[in-house]
């Protein structure tokens, strides 16, 4: 397999979703299917879009089976087109028939995420902005999920909360607003952590660029606002907008001259993308 | 607590959840927030739907410190409205903010499901048809989405491959045809598991009729020719529509008289659903 | 390795099992076993029996090194005579002993388990009655104590609490009886699940029977009851005797014509099957 | 709950057969019983026994639910007459009716490893011998297995290949007989790390109590050879009796004035002892 | 407890770390302790230092027992003078006695590590430079050695690879230079991650700071040339003095003017701090 | 990978390790090293010492990369002088950067552990005492501490609670003396585990003597007291030193006579062993 990113978090996950989706026994294909069968399988696009997660998909086999060969034809980034087929796995019919379900609701769950983010960025072309996923990721699939989003185009927020610091008008209210929270974090943290703060208004940004942070968020403003903001910046700090931002909008967000635009819905409402798995007869 | 289903899995999922959220620190609120502070906190929802999984969602700040205190006004399975105030938590500043955002990634997505499940049932209304999710579940995740299912007024289909056999084309063809592969699968199997059938055609319907099974499944057949199943069946198995069925075309499936109509995008392609945590200044 | 119905499981199972075996050291074979020593070792049936579990075994010894050789004579299912070789394993001494009792304790109990249920399917040839085990499995080994019951012959019974639902006395007397319990049941239960109903007697089947349930459990009755109870139901759903049935009584249980008799003892009271692995010199 | 071992153990010991018994949901259970019902349920003894494992029985429940209430009336070691009351659980039926399975399993092994202790102890009644178990246990449930030994009156054996050393033919053979391995493995073991020395006739055994080791095995050697054996040794070393030793025999082999008598059968093959849980209406 | 960074971390910790104490049993205290003796015991420091740990240290004997009181009379981060009393636990002797080793030794561990953080960081007092650790942390005890480096004065360099980049000489030379080096993994890398750039001379400085970087490790230059490097940046990034730099040294490095000075000796070869648990007769 | 004690153990420190240093994508070399790069890299020695943990260093790659290859040419216990090149990876230079710094940390602690061991060990040459460390171990590094220490040249302690019992004033104190608690201890503890007891003067070393125990710690005595309490026991019991003894006082200690002296430095205070990994141009 290619090197992706923590192999023992993709191994870890995999098995889990083996786990759950198999149990005990896969009643149907292990009192069915004879062990010497052997059959070849082929991953194929019913849709357009990017891919993503190819390697995961096929490794999901390798972990239930060593003597499983996969081939690659069409690589994690690379556009599909609907038909076209993207690999081939073979070995005993068995192990792709266990591994089928798993390894298609991961590859569709990436390719989902990596098609969505190629979307709006799309929106961006011509302009400064790019795409960063949030912080609403799905219960243990942060990582999946953040691979996809830079696959499909998308550059990563923060992975955690510990390794860059938001500042939200919760924290700012306990020492009496932006500026002293800013000036104690930064007595505490480590020198490779940012601060981003979150603003809603001119007067917290004048506040956010004189204490000077590394990146500051325009929390549910309107383009106008944002553009308003970006003159105000002139390159100070970098700038997120943030907040129901959709495929609609984006374009004009994109042209405020904001840096970074973060979008939720790219992992909190992913719509799967269709891939199939076709036995060959 | 709530009992809610499996403690010992919700609890693991949880605790996943939030390991990968806050991995060493909650920089801002750590350095930011003082050990003595309190608040309290309310989910309010912010659209129309369904709840679903605001025990759960509870749980997460329970794990991290047995002191919270939470109350809960709107229970799963109960209507929301926009600006409806579900729960409340109350305890350490600390404990809210850290785990907030695990706590509204899990319920968004819970309420998602459940509110898109309400959807698609409300659709089969004065039929017979009732809805059922399917085996297309995020990695580690499948319990928790298969109860929203049941939140939202659907009906789980089998968990896993041990509960329950569906026989494909691949199974079929090993044995040249659904007759021998049922029959084979029957003397193995035990007599708690059902066994359901996919069929293309009348001719494969009339086969798995004859050889007497729990379930057929219509794959990818018209309402014209689910309706002429529904007729030939006459209430010897229980019939399952399943293939890209929609929101739009769900309606015209229900009428044709099928008992079960199976949606993938019930947990494949979920829409999170916007609610809050809003602490109380 | 053969394909073993769920391998994550295996592999888990066999790792926990060697962890507790060995801890930190084995402190004979580590301190008095050269690296470059490479043994034969075969495993030799002491009684007569099945066998069951011989690629779990062997696994063991993959799972501590990569490099074992591996040879199977006699596979799971098939009758063992005292003194047959049923396999071999070739490579480090070191290896073969660390890993010899955690393959052998689970061999023993698994072709204990084979063997015990041949004996009693045995007793039932010539009649409609299966064997079946039930959920009084040891922590962590249900898997694996299935798999055995299949291997000597068994069906295998629900796996657990979610994949069939078995009504008891106390479950139906929140409603009032059977009837109502079933009918609630089945309102919220998917299509996938079957519904089992403990019966004490004749009133109890006929309601059992009236509500329609598939499989009815005979719980406790004397053999004249159970045929009673069979000329009654007349093949409307699958009849199950249970309780207290030994390899004494089993035959004139299944004389009676249930469909299913579950035997606790195959599970709860294992006799572990005598096989060794023995260092050919 | 009262101190038990390793707690820490216990814990993950119950989760993980909760997790298997339970997967998803208890379908009945969860769907038919309230979550305001509450039940009242009690430990009832069906046999003459030893219990064993009340307190781990009764934590099953206090996992699933911090509210339950728990009573115990007889306790580990003590005396069971069929019909005893031996503890009573109190709180939410759900709780009651999901952990009923689980808990009953553990309780009932413990009780039939300290049961059969306990007969073999009896039969060494004013001999000098004492009972052990081996390292035959099943995987993952050594140190359940092992504590209910010593509940029963036995005394256990090495935990583990790290804790002590167990000379075997195949080590000694190794380095040209049982003087040269003591010497090199007495030369890189710790100082509080045992040896224990396998013989199989005089001539190793002498060679055993020459070079000074601090027990020695006789493996598979009649009463007489045994007694011989004793008469030798003269407390020059402790000996243990092992090999095919059942409750026939062993009251012969104590009587020859061996130290210790092992037993595989108590824990590979051990006899559940019947204890119920009856919900009080 | 008082909230202690990642909870769910130290949990896991923890109970690794008593499974590995304790095993099976405490063979001393669970034979010859009481269940019903009941003890006061106290930590006591034995030398002059920073306390960190004794909430974790408490930790242990709660997930031992959840009845066991605990008070603190000094806290983390507070000064220690050898014979202060720390703080008390009162309850079971049992679970006081089995506790007490590890809970020591994670005490000792990080209150040696918040002592030396002390000592370096008394070295760089009236100068700019802040003390960090490195990624020389023991397997598993990065969250737990950086926490303990925080309190003592330090303040934390980049938790992982995720979450900041170094750019070493092998990952420039791949790219001709530093300049490419950065400008690809600026295209690439989210923006809420700091680059830090590892330069070994003045061309590597200046190159580094016409590219523009968050952060430079002067590796192993000579006071002298560092603070060359000081002049030369102007502030134009923050630098970290990194290489063999001891308690002797760190006084001169600190008055070149660099901003951090990391230390692998403050996680990769800790002194433990020795504090006692003394019970009370 | 040459068999190292518990491999189950090995794999998942190591996993637990690469975890925590990758969490999600090493930044740095995810997008800077290509796939196809491949690199060699060696592992030299920084000073003099003594080596442990190569094979262990080397299971780091191979746990992320299947295809890599490693050399060893200096094995565990073979003396390093400085400029030594111990082995070489070969492979991926992704596999090599991503794992590097996790085999770096395991090996410098293993390499310190041996090395300050021989040091100790060293001092008593021509005596008859050995070195052993204790159970100030840090949390989940036991093992690994332990077999370094065996590399070292000195002799393992136990390894936990369940493998032998230490008695402590504490617990002697429970039954009036050490006389009855090793009475009580020995009737309820198996005939493999050994009995230590501390002592603090004359009178309790004579106590335990009587009473008849494996080995007796002589607690924080002079070295004069020491050479009495030897005199005193002639050989009656195995003879521990323990408390504060260090390199300058090893050597008066060991000339006493006692047979083990145990030194908690060895495991609590270890100073890392410098060995870098080069990759080769």
């Amino acid at each position: 397999m290619k090197m992706i990113f923590n192999k023992i978090y993709i191994d870890d996950l995999i098995k889990r979703a083996l786990y759950e989706d198999i149990n005990y026994i896969d009643l149907a294909t292990d009192y069915l299917t004879s062990d010497d069968s052997v059959s070849t399988a082929e991953y194929i696009a019913k849709a357009d879009g990017v891919l993503c997660g190819i390697d995961i998909a096929m490794r999901v086999f390798q972990l239930l089976d060593d003597d499983i060969e996969t081939e690659i034809f069409i690589h994690d980034g690379e556009k599909l087109k609907k038909g076209d087929i993207i690999g081939r796995v073979h070995g005993k019919t068995k192990t792709i028939l266990e591994g089928e379900r798993t390894s298609l609701n991961i590859l569709q769950h990436c390719s989902g995420i990596s098609t969505a983010t190629a979307e709006y960025a799309a929106q961006c072309e011509g302009t400064n902005a790019s795409i960063a996923e949030t912080r609403k990721t799905l219960p243990g699939l942060r990582a999946l999920e953040k691979y996809a989003v830079t696959i499909g185009g998308g550059k990563n927020h923060r992975f955690n909360l510990s390794d860059a610091a938001m500042i939200k008008d919760n924290h700012a209210d306990a020492y009496g607003g932006i500026t002293n929270a800013v000036n104690v974090l930064r007595s505490k943290m480590g020198h490779m952590n940012k601060i981003e703060v979150e603003v809603r208004n001119k007067e917290e940004l004048n506040e956010a660029l004189a204490v000077g942070v590394d990146v500051i968020m325009l929390d549910n403003m309107s383009p106008a606002e944002m553009a308003e903001c970006v003159r105000i910046t002139a390159g100070r700090a970098r700038l997120e907008a943030s907040g129901g931002i959709t495929l609609e909008t984006i374009r004009e967000v994109a042209q405020t001259g904001v840096d970074i635009i973060s979008i939720g819905a790219l992992t909190h409402s992913v719509k799967a993308f269709d891939i199939s798995l076709k036995i060959k007869k």
